[in-house]
This record gives C-alpha cells, structure tokens and sequence, in this order.
C-alpha cells in the first residue's frame, strides 16, 4: 500500500485523533449540557479483539498481486464512516467484512476485477477512501451473492495530462484531495473543489457521490466541474468527448455523476480547472434576528454577487463550533478570485446585509485572510475537526449527527422550524432528555438554500443504534414530507434508500432500473444503493 | 386555433416576410457574390397546389374537438425549419403530413392522446411551435405504424403560479417565448432564455432540445434554468420536486432535458426565473487578427466575469450581415445586471481585449443601449432577421445553412481552420462554385467556445437538396472527426443521427435504449430521433 493507513473505526488516517485538549474541552462541554458528572468512555476496539468471519473467496492468480483479505484490510473496508459505522466499530461488530479487497493500478485491472467478480458470483463496492456517511460503500450487502469484493481505487492517484489552454486536465478517479492538488499547483491551476472529506476522499468518489464543495455558490458541486467521464461497466467502457458544453441528447455525464457506483466504476474524468486564487475579501457579519439573517442571505444570494463563502450559522451552532457566544447568527461571507479584486462584489454584499440589520466589525474589513481568523476561522477549525470529534463523543457516549437537505426560498421558514421542532421532539422522546440541533447554510442558490443540521443527544447506552434509527426516522419523514431532498451533497447510499424511494419520480426510477439491468445485468454493482434492479 | 397561424414553408407566422428592401438588398448581395445577373426565382407554395395523401386514421369522439386534419395544419406540421425543409417546401414535396393533429387543452388530453395513439399504432411527434431546424418534428417516420399523429401543445401556454420569493414560476410547456414574457413581466420577473426561434418556439421544445439563449455565459442555457419537470410518459407521469439543488442520484431532470420527445411529453416546469436587468453596458471591439481576438476571448471567458454578451464575429461574416467592412473581426460585450452597475466588470475586460489589440471608439463606451446601434446593433437586427431570409434565398436558388458545435480551447485553431476549409473546398467541389463560410461564437465557456458557422452557396437547380447532403456530411464528418459536437444547440434531431451515433459512448447508448424501451415500449414517442429502440 502506497497510502497512509486509514482508521477503521474513526476519520482520517490510523496515527491522525483528537488531541488531549479537544478531547478535555468535548468532556467539559457535553458535561454541562447532559449534566453528566462523570464520562464512562468505551476504548476504541483494536484489530485483534475483532473475530472476522474466514473470506469467502480467493484471488485468482492474475489478480493475487492486487488483492488483500488481511484482517485490518478487511475492517477499513467494511464500514464508511457514518454515525452508525462508529457505534458499531465502538460495538466491536464487524459482521460482513469484504471477502476480498482489490486494488487496480490501472484500467485493465479494474475490468479484470469486474470480470473475476461476475465469475464467482460476488458483490462489487467501489471504493475511494471510504469517507461515505451514508452506507455508499458499505459491504453488508443483500442479495444472493456467494462474496463480496470492495474495489479500493487509491492506486488510481494520478493526474495524467493538463491542458493548461483549456484550464483542464484528465485525472484518475482514485486520487485523493491534496494528491491531485499538489500535482495542480505546479502548473498554478486548481480544481477548487473542497469538500468537507476532502484529505480522505477521492474524485471518484466525489463524481459518483454529486459532491459538494465548501463554496457556497457557482463552481463548487462537482457535476459542473466534470468536463468528460470515463467509466468501466460490466457492459463495456464508456466515455464521454471533452466538451465544454454540448446539447446532443442528455448529457452522458450527468447520468454516471451520482450514480453511485451501481453502473459502473468510473476509472478517469476530464476535469475543467481554475486559475489559483490570488484575491480575497472576507467578512463575518452578526445578526441578532434569525429571520432577518436569512433574508440578507436570499436577496443576496438574488443579487448576482456569487460570494464564494456565504455561510449562515445560527447562533446555538456558533456555540457548538466554538464560533460564537450564542447571542448571534454569524454569516460569513467571502470573495476569492484569480483575476481581480473583488472589492466592488463586498462593498455591495455588505450594502445588502447592513438592510437587514447585519452588524461587523469594519477594522476586520480589508483583511483578506480573515476567514482563517476570528469567529469565521473558529468555526473553520470546527467544521475540519468535527469529524474527528465523533470518535471522541461515541466512545463517550454522545450520539452527534448531521442531515442535509435544500429547499426554496419561499417554503425556507416553516420547513426550517418543522425541523428543528421535529429533531427537538424527537430527541427528548426517544432518548428521554433534551438534546440540542442547529442549522446553517451550507450553500446557497438564487431560488433557496441548503440547510444543514447538526444535532447531539444522549442516547441509552447499549441502545445508540436503535434511538438513532428512531431519530433518523423521524426527521427523515418530516423533512421528506416537506418537500426537501432526502440529499443535497451526502448522497443516497444504503441508509436514505427508503426517502429516495419516495423522492424520484417513478417512471425515472424505471429508466434507472432499466439502465442498471443494461450496464450490470448481473446486478453486482454496489447492490442495495438507489435502486433495486 | 388561438394561435396565429404559422407560415408552412418558411419562418414564422403566415403574415410576416422580408420586407421587399430588405429581398432587394439579398438579391443584390448575393448577385455580386455569384456573378449572377438575374435571379430565376420560384414562388412559394401555396396550400391548393399541393397534393396530400389521405389520412389514415381519424379522431375518435373523445378527441374529435381537439383534432384535425385541415390541409394546412398538415402541412404546418410537415416540416420544421432546416434548409432541406425549406428545399422540400419550395419543391412542393409533403409526401408524408401528419395524419391527424392533436391539440391537447390539458394534460389529461395528452395522456388521451398518447392512449389513442397506442390503440391505433400511430407515431407521435411532440410539437412546441416547429422550428426545429434538425428534422426534430418532422412526420415522416419510418417504422411500422399505421400512422402518425402531431401532438401540438399550443393550448398549454399559461404561467401557473409565480412565487416571487424563490423567484420561481410553474409553467406550461406549450407556452411561446412572447407569451411567456408577457405573463411573467408584470411580477418584474422574466425567464431571460432568448434562442434566436424565442418568438417561435416554446418552453417544452426548449427543454427537450437543450435550447441556449442568445446570452454568451452562465444563465443562458435552459438546462441550467429547470428547477424540476413534468413529464407525461407511457409508463407513467414523472414529477420531480422543486429543489434549488440536490444530490439525491442521477439527475431525473436531466434525464428529460434533452430527451427530444423520444421518453415523453414535457407538459409543465418550474422554471428558475430572475429579477428584469435594469443596468447594462455593452461595447465592440475590433481586431485585425483573428488569433489575437480569439485569445482575447479565451481569456475573457476564464477571467470570472461571465459577460452576458461575448460574441466574436469573424470579418466574413461582419460583412454577410452587414455590420462591418470585412476589415475585423468584432466582439461584442455586455454586462446586465438587475442589482448593481458593471462598471468596474466591463472596465477589467477592456483591460483585457486591449491587451490582445481589441480597439473601441470611446464615445459608446457609456452608451447603455449600444448593442441596439452601430455595428452591434446591425448584426443584431440580422441575427433577428437572418430566419425570414432564407425563404428569400431558396426561392432565389442560394443555399443558406448553419452548422453549429463547441470545443476546447486547445484544439480551437485546428478546429476552425479545417471546418473553414472543409467547407470552403466542398462548396466547390459540389457546387462547381465558390461559396463562403464565416464563424462566430455563440457562446464561450472557461474551456472552450461554441463556434456558430454560416455558409452560403449556389447550387445546381433541381439538385438543391442532393448538393446539401454532400456539403452537410462533409462538413460533419469532418467535425465529429475532429472531435466536436454534432450540436451544441440546435439538437440531434434526425438530420444529426449518423454522427450523434458516432459521438455518444456506446454504453450509454445502451442505457438510452434500455430507458426509452422502458418508458415507452412501443416506441410511439418521435422515432428515428436520438436512438433506435
């Protein structure tokens, strides 16, 4: 293996946790909320109190050099890193390990893979870096299979021509975040593609999952920054022409972008690039009122401004984060930009939200790294951390979660306090005590936002995995009901499957079927994601 | 029919033709062009000398009061709009009208409709307003049907609901683009979807051929403006939900954006809308070297200044239109904005075109209407008008065409140079004559432009539509060679078949079929477009 070792029952590498600090302040901080005296924390498990069940299956000899069941290999693979994947981990249960990992070096392989796969009659997961929250590359898999193979694409990893005219270049899938950035950055180009995953997940990943990036708006979702796919089905190999734009028939893109690895495993994308950006301007702006905050946010999401960061916290999650003192909803809002200043964009963005009764801080106003300081870079710390304080929280007990979902505008009020409302209700039913949600706006469109919510609660000990179906559940409906996706950036995946199942249209989901039985007619193709063949 | 009726041989509504300047000015041009000293022309056809077949089938009851087989409404929906259409026309050719037209008040008559035609194994040609210029409406058909049916939408022309708040609008496929302004105008909201057809074509023709708007950057291409769709299929209706964005699998809009009647019939969308621009700059920039002005525009189009103008217009083509002197090459650029002056956006992109030699008259640099006058408004006015000259040109025996594609900007000068003498050299080898090729951009993108090509030749009376055929399959061959789209626009239609199945990925093409056998599995729905059964 050529990578740093992931963790198989946590985020980020095996040698990468919390520190002691972030763990004291986590403890001190749930504390108070629970009013819990004392934690009773469970250790993380360790590879060898783990009984796996043998492998199914053997390599064959022409892909033995590629292929791992050792048990450790075996754990990473099981599990993505949700927060049932971790109270599971935590719970020492392991049940349906992959019977086998391969890992292809280059195409050939992976149709090699695909083809010894349908031979023994084994389920086949893609896998990038296996940061899914939603059971995407989960291997408990139903369905008569004799095995089940995670396809693990990280020796795919490399950027293999730039078009610098074109601001472009054709990239393997399996590369992680900071590999294809540092092979960018000498020709000063950037995919500018940040997701929260970003250092453990891949473009791939990222294709086949309709990523969100970190930017709030225009060039951060990565179906706009595909320019062609490459992608080997069962029924061949399919590649699209790099275009910039084209209006012959749909376009072939967009059907493998979020198809979730179910038609196929895309191996190689033609992705369109951007200059590195040289200008900033950014800013943190308070608003007392929660309705005024997001009506700042809708007209200026209406106002052709296109911020690259337009963030609104509330306030109960600027405390959370660290961010905030809980007197205030914070909106961030940034500008970047590789060919001018964006003064002019900021000026008018500031003259907007000041009609909403915006308040900032005007000394903080030229500083153009001001998104790594102050209550926009406490909170910028929190959103990359927080996925390393899950581990910390469910060893501790605490069960703490995120759904994301958009809406328009106009629906935006009472969608919001239905689910906060719901997920309160919810909590104090199933758990028996007051747990706490938040939201923010992870991006922002001129017709509505995506709100993202993050809750905490104290669930039963023994009892995690059943009160948070309960929640799941709960929120999932309402938010379904009401006319949000069950999805806006996390994916389908095993674990939304039955809310997706009432979001699509039914004949789509009858050309879904119909295409899946097309491209993988043996149905081996991640099974049990999006749609049942 | 509340409709004005349109004219069956030529472009627009039966009332509306060149003016006699305007065919004086065409006569003379093109007798200059050609060394012609008088034109032979023939006269357009009119209804009674036309002999039609009889139709096949007829409606029942239930249909009778939406249905007819009025010899003109046959012919009306003959043909769409292409140089073979108007070839067709002038020849007094309509072998193969429709048998009936249908003119559905609601969706429930559409759903009749498709169930009539079911029973009886008719074709249908979903119908918006005819002005496919690919053969995307037309009737004859081949395949094993007993007849074929129009399915014109015209009575399903309301805008259903406006919420201003997500600046959003339901609405009727069938609604024509001056209708749908109207309706919208009041609210201070417009669609801001402009193809050169608007007047003529309809929001579900614009869906279901990925139409693009007149503006050169971002908000112009109908795909980007769907905010979800109605779809009435064979098997079922499909209705996604209107969501700012979602990452919820594959897109179901996009699966029907682009469809060309071939899985359904569109019947309604909410549709993103925008505030009316109230600030505008827009100036025209020369060049003497066509490189240079095609760099300039490269590096515009990657600068994050997204003009809704950026049109390059080559001196050959200046000149056809009559808004230069063939001395240069000229851009146009503008800036619209509802929010905020574009000032300082238009001053960073004379910064740049300077750079690359662009030279402007200072004196309209402030005029806000400037693409109204001068040499923007000249080419403008033969933009509008360009459509109703072609009537003109077949009656006269000149053959008038467009070929339109996109491609990255790496390849652009190869590109260009072999499609200009590609088509130069088969004009005259076809036609024994020079003709004449000049290029545009209809829109540009960070990666690459849309490069729009007109031509004009004169070829053998009687052998208008043979000479067509060489010169388009040349020209095609050499563009999907060369690595283009066979549209980037205009649609596959069935003129664009032979190499819409050379450029699509084979394994997507199994999809496509998989889905349209799926959806519609007696295959009734447009045949012979976008894909065999």
């Amino acid at each position: 293996m050529t990578r740093r070792k992931f963790k198989f029952w946590g985020w980020g590498y095996a040698d990468e946790h919390a520190s002691h600090e972030e763990r004291e302040r986590l403890k001190d901080f749930y504390a108070q909320r629970f009013s819990v005296s004392q934690w009773d924390e469970v250790a993380p498990p360790v590879v060898g109190e783990i009984p796996l069940p043998a492998s199914r299956i053997s390599a064959p000899d022409t892909l033995a050099a590629i292929s791992s069941n050792e048990s450790e290999d075996r754990l990473i693979h099981s599990y993505g890193k949700s927060y049932p994947d971790s109270v599971r981990a935590f719970a020492r249960q392991f049940p349906a390990p992959p019977d086998l990992i391969i890992r292809p070096r280059n195409e050939n392989d992976v149709v090699a893979a695909l083809d010894f796969a349908d031979t023994v009659n084994a389920a086949v997961i893609p896998f990038g870096a296996g940061s899914s929250v939603v059971g995407g590359v989960e291997t408990a898999v139903s369905g008569n299979f004799r095995a089940v193979i995670s396809l693990n694409l990280q020796h795919l990893n490399r950027v293999l021509e730039v078009d610098p005219i074109s601001r472009a270049a054709r990239i393997q899938a399996g590369v992680l975040g900071p590999q294809l950035e540092s092979q960018l950055k000498p020709h000063g180009l950037t995919l500018r593609h940040f997701p929260q995953s970003f250092e453990y997940s891949t473009l791939g990943g990222w294709i086949a999952t309709r990523s969100g990036g970190h930017f709030a708006t225009r060039l951060t979702h990565i179906d706009d920054l595909v320019e062609s796919t490459r992608v080997v089905t069962p029924a061949g190999i399919s590649e699209s022409r790099r275009l910039p734009g084209s209006g012959a028939g749909p376009s072939p893109d967009r059907l493998f972008i979020g198809s979730e690895g179910i038609l196929g495993v895309i191996t190689e994308a033609w992705m369109r690039l951007q200059a590195r950006p040289r200008f900033r301007a950014s800013k943190s702006i308070r608003f007392t009122d929660w309705q005024q905050a997001t009506e700042a946010v809708r007209v200026l999401s209406q106002a052709d401004l296109y911020p690259s960061n337009c963030r609104l916290i509330d306030s109960e999650e600027a405390v959370t984060t660290g961010s905030g003192d809980g007197k205030a909803h914070i909106l961030i809002i940034a500008f970047e930009n590789a060919d001018h200043a964006p003064d002019a964009k900021m000026q008018r963005a500031l003259e907007i939200v000041a009609q909403y009764g915006g308040q900032w801080q005007t000394e903080t106003l030229e500083s153009p790294n001001a998104h790594h300081s102050g209550e926009a870079g406490a909170w910028r710390n929190a959103f990359i951390r927080a996925p390393f304080y899950r581990e910390v929280l469910t060893g501790m007990g605490v069960m703490y979660d995120t759904f994301e979902t958009a809406i328009t505008w106009e629906r935006f009020p009472d969608f919001h306090a239905n689910l906060i409302d719901t997920t309160r209700r919810i909590i104090r039913e199933v758990t028996g005590k007051d747990g706490s949600v938040s939201c923010r706006f992870s991006h922002v469109y001129p017709d509505g936002p995506a709100p993202y919510f993050s809750f905490y609660a104290l669930p039963k000990r023994g009892a995690e995995l059943a009160q948070w179906y309960e929640i799941k559940n709960a929120v999932s409906d309402a938010l379904i009901a009401a006319g949000g996706t069950i999805t806006h950036h996390h994916a389908v995946g095993r674990d939304h499957r039955r809310w997706y199942d009432l979001q699509r249209p039914e004949p789509f989901a009858t050309g879904l079927r119909a295409i899946k039985r097309a491209l993988d007619p043996n149905g081996l193709l991640n099974p049990g994601v999006l749609i049942d063949p």
